[in-house]
């Protein structure tokens, strides 16, 4: 199964997908995580250049086809690979990141996205994609709360990341089956469960749908 | 104008470039030389990955998106800035070297480089293409001349280069008003002349229509 995780800065995603995989291996699962850029060699080092803040003058176009330059890589080298041998893979941001923060938050086409996506992809989508939603004023408290040092793709305005949101919650209304939203302001334990919950269910309705209604 | 120099490697494009560029400039032309992969910050970080020998897995998706991505931002900070300024731009390499390269050469689906291309250049197209047409035994035969050290593009077998010549045999065939096929096995200053006149009389044309056929 390919699980992926999204939503804006500081919703709460790497600590989910840290305790999401505990629970998955716990049982019997084999879990490959990847996070995004980055993840292969060559996308590393496409992920320092996007992340540089000395790239002010970074082109949206650029920088999105940086990003998917980098994800092409990681899908054929690592992704598609895992998938094929039986393994999940769990993704800390994908595809839909550049559609929200590329598409609808710098204003690129999206159809044009689209169509790069499936390129870059080389013809793969998750099976789930977990929103975690949270509002802008509660990204913004968060991250003081961290007072950690920002990157350059963390330092937009607030208009910005407005649209960035709106851009997850069209693609939650476009993409039913796939988009899962889970409102990030539930404590971290309900969160989990409610992902475990999903998960689970998904992956016995998978093992029913592999006997075959017949055989049983 | 915006003028583009195509070719297989040691076609000698270079070569005429520089010449072309000194000739251009004696007319009182203002010029900017551009190359590709690179010419801008961003777009030379791009390159010496591109290039460096050490990443002989890249996949040929990732490869485009980055050629992709080092365009966009050298069309956008370089290019589309001097023509606005009324100077030229001559450029060592562009979009064609992906479609032969990428599409033709690695077999990337053409319909999604041109898509691709259309969104990296921001819908700039050159005003002419000159093909420096050499064959591959002539290449060979120039660079062992040469004896210099190759990059990891410019290592590939036959079948991938006879497949680029013929790319751009294709492109030559489905663009006859942009592009100018030149034989290189002309001498140099055979070749130089054949571009001269071909570009002045361009030039004069366009000056021509500029004026429009009523103020005559």
């Amino acid at each position: 199964m390919f699980i992926t995780f999204e939503g804006i800065d500081f919703s709460g995603k790497t600590t989910q997908i840290t305790a999401f995989t505990k629970q998955l291996r716990a049982c019997g699962g084999e879990v490959v995580l990847v996070r995004e850029p980055g993840g292969t060699t060559i996308s590393e080092e496409i992920r320092s250049l996007l992340l540089d803040p000395a790239y002010d003058s970074m082109d949206a176009v650029t920088e999105f086809l940086l990003f998917s330059s980098s994800r092409s890589q990681l899908v054929r080298e690592t992704i598609l690979p895992t998938l094929q041998d039986g393994k999940h893979v769990i993704a800390d941001r994908f595809f839909d990141s550049s559609t929200a923060y590329q598409g609808y938050g710098r204003g690129l086409n999206i159809d044009d996205i689209l169509h790069v996506h499936h390129l870059a992809t080389h013809g793969l989508s998750p099976d789930i994609t977990f929103f975690i939603d949270i509002t802008l004023e509660e990204s913004y408290r968060r991250r003081a709360q961290l007072g950690r040092e920002i990157d350059r793709m963390e330092r937009a305005d607030d208009a910005f990341f407005e649209r960035v949101r709106t851009g997850y919650l069209h693609l939650l209304e476009t993409n039913p089956q796939r988009f899962v939203r889970i409102d990030g302001m539930n404590d971290e334990q309900r969160i989990s469960d409610l992902i475990w919950t999903e998960v689970s269910s998904r992956l016995v309705e998978g093992e029913d749908s592999k006997e075959g209604p017949h055989e049983k």
